[in-house]
């Protein structure tokens, strides 16, 4: 591996191994948050999932559900999943589509919605500071991009994507790893204003905000308007993979001809089965996202209060500037079992994106934290 | 849904969506086998099913599963159903990647191993009759693709893959729809005699050929050969979506990347949990492909008896002639309520793929055949 990645900075000129085409050789894959080993004992606050367990039900539901059906084919439309999700979201059926995580379904979008560069010389829009996963897709896809810059208090500036020539707009909302969210009216705004493209509103954290504005309320107006939705969060579910898509029919059944070219049935039965009892216990969803809301008003309060800087927070998970160097920070932390995301990348590097945890996760970080400043000062 | 499909007959010139891209307009998506609405009895031999259900084991880990670890994020690579791979293959955990269903292996290996038109004048070679993803991955993807013709009894000669200029070569042994394995001895050929392309070999159905010669025991000579495996035919675990390859580890890590460029985690915490129990219980694995093989054998040759036409079978499958126009005794047998698989295609549209089910189901299945044959007879 470390021959690999020494060879990546100067990829495009060496042919790592000549079984692999050009794309795999050239491209610079995503990096996903560290996972712990199995049995490795440390507080998880690096990959924003959700402190808490998905709601009983599930249980309910896998123990009524036959094992002998896993040898058939899953239902490929995940009706169940469908039927559910539509009914959270206020929709018909006929406006979702699952897929095997939020991050397929993006994959698919982007398979679906944007242009190859060989078709045109449009770019996708994109905030410079988001989902990082976003300019991997239009590398691997082969889609020209064009990142458009945040504000400097990184606010997305619905302005900022008028009058821009595009093959397609995608933005998340609230934003990560800024943490930040935008109006649904400054969606609405954007899909106004661009008709021939679709704009995907990635929603992953939109359960975090206390206002709740979703884009999924303007689909029936905006036919160009892709919410995108993960059960990984605020359904405590990252570990069934399972993401759908909310549009209008013409834009789900072009990501049904999509999926129908690689992989007809992605979304296996007990995942299907356990992401229709979570999405029906709208109870427990709206618990567990009250508490993870209040314990990151209190915990952001306390950053605030020892000097950090954050823009305000609509997710489940603030994006801080502590007072001292962020890396040794991070590093110290890590040292400590504690785990938090850092972006080694310009800008970013002065800030970590840390999960909302159990109030006692948060405390133990947060004496840790104050250890680590006192330090810091005193050094 | 009649309007595309009328439209697809002249795709390429119409724009179906103008939210769609042009691949997505153009292409001709894969159609699976038909799933029966829930709660319809009908005899389903037309997905290559499993008749039996997974292994007991598999209840005993979901019952030992902590549900609240659903909230995490799976393990990315699938760390305990490549061990458990590795050693029902007799390889190093190394050599083994995991996907979603071995169609997404597939389609991954199609995205890492063959080249695109836009940088290779060089084709993949698939034979003319074999798995029709295998087209649609090719025109997804964007790569050239050549067929090579099987012989006249469906005999894949790998003498016809030798010598041909290509990026790459892909086909299943045992073949499908038409159920005839190659010798070991001819992968080997075909791998020696091209050894700067990947030569996918597709093992969904090997379990059942009683020979059972996978190309698995040449990837440590022939670092070109990546061998796609499945457990939803052999382990009856189509439901829960577990495909996985073997191969040297050049390959396994281009895998890897294309896998962490669109989607990181794509095997759930449960189905990997099932999949583990089921690999590691070969017993009961050869316990029912053993079943599965009788009752092939002797479903074979009842039909030989009643004037049917076959290659000989190496799959849980037949792929069989009637007597009698073929898309007529499809019909008759559909609204008996019994499901076989039927290619409105040239050549194909002569045969029916008739899935292997339990002794019973076959026998149902035969009484119908001779009743529909009787009839065509005297009418």
């Amino acid at each position: 591996m470390s021959r690999s990645s020494r060879q990546s900075q100067i990829r495009g000129l060496i042919k790592l191994s000549k079984y692999w085409n050009k794309l795999i050789n050239d491209i610079e894959p995503y990096v996903a948050g560290e996972q712990p080993k199995p049995g490795q004992k440390v507080i998880k606050l690096n990959t924003n999932e959700n402190p808490y367990p998905p709601t009983p039900k599930v249980k309910k539901a896998l123990d009524n559900f036959d094992l002998s059906d896993l040898r058939l084919y899953p239902d490929t439309n995940s009706t169940i999943v469908k039927q559910a999700a539509a009914k959270f979201d206020g929709v018909s059926e006929k406006n979702i589509f699952c897929g095997n995580g939020s991050d397929e379904v993006l994959a698919i979008a982007f398979q679906t919605f944007f242009e190859k560069k060989a078709f045109t010389g449009l770019p996708v829009l994109m905030p410079d500071y988001s989902y990082s996963f976003y300019p991997v897709f239009s590398e691997f896809y082969d889609i020209r991009r064009k990142t458009i810059a945040l504000k400097d208090d990184f606010r997305l500036d619905p302005d900022d994507y008028i009058g821009v020539p595009n093959c397609g707009i995608v933005f998340a909302n609230p934003n990560a790893p800024t943490s930040r969210a935008v109006a649904v009216s400054d969606v609405e705004k954007i899909a106004k204003a661009n008709p021939d493209s679709v704009v995907i509103v990635d929603e992953a954290y939109v359960a975090f905000s206390e206002e709740y504005e979703s884009a999924v309320s303007l689909i029936g107006e905006y036919k160009n308007i892709c919410v995108i939705r993960t059960l990984s969060k605020a359904f405590s579910l990252a570990g069934i993979r399972l993401g759908y898509a909310v549009g209008n029919e013409e834009l789900i059944e072009g990501l049904m001809r999509a999926r129908d070219s690689f992989n007809s049935y992605p979304v296996d039965r007990l995942a299907q089965t356990v992401a229709e009892a979570a999405l029906l216990d709208v109870g427990y969803y709206n618990e567990t996202r009250s508490k993870i809301i209040s314990t990151r008003k209190w915990f952001a309060k306390e950053l605030l209060d020892i000097g950090f800087k954050m823009p305000p927070s609509s997710a489940n998970f603030v994006f801080a500037k502590p007072p001292m160097d962020c890396g040794t920070l991070y590093q110290n932390l890590r040292s400590k079992g504690i785990l938090v995301r850092y972006f080694n990348k310009p800008v970013l590097k002065d800030y970590l994106r840390i999960t909302i945890g159990t109030d006692e996760e948060m405390r133990i970080l947060l004496d840790a934290i104050k250890e680590e400043v006192q330090n810091a000062e005193n050094s």
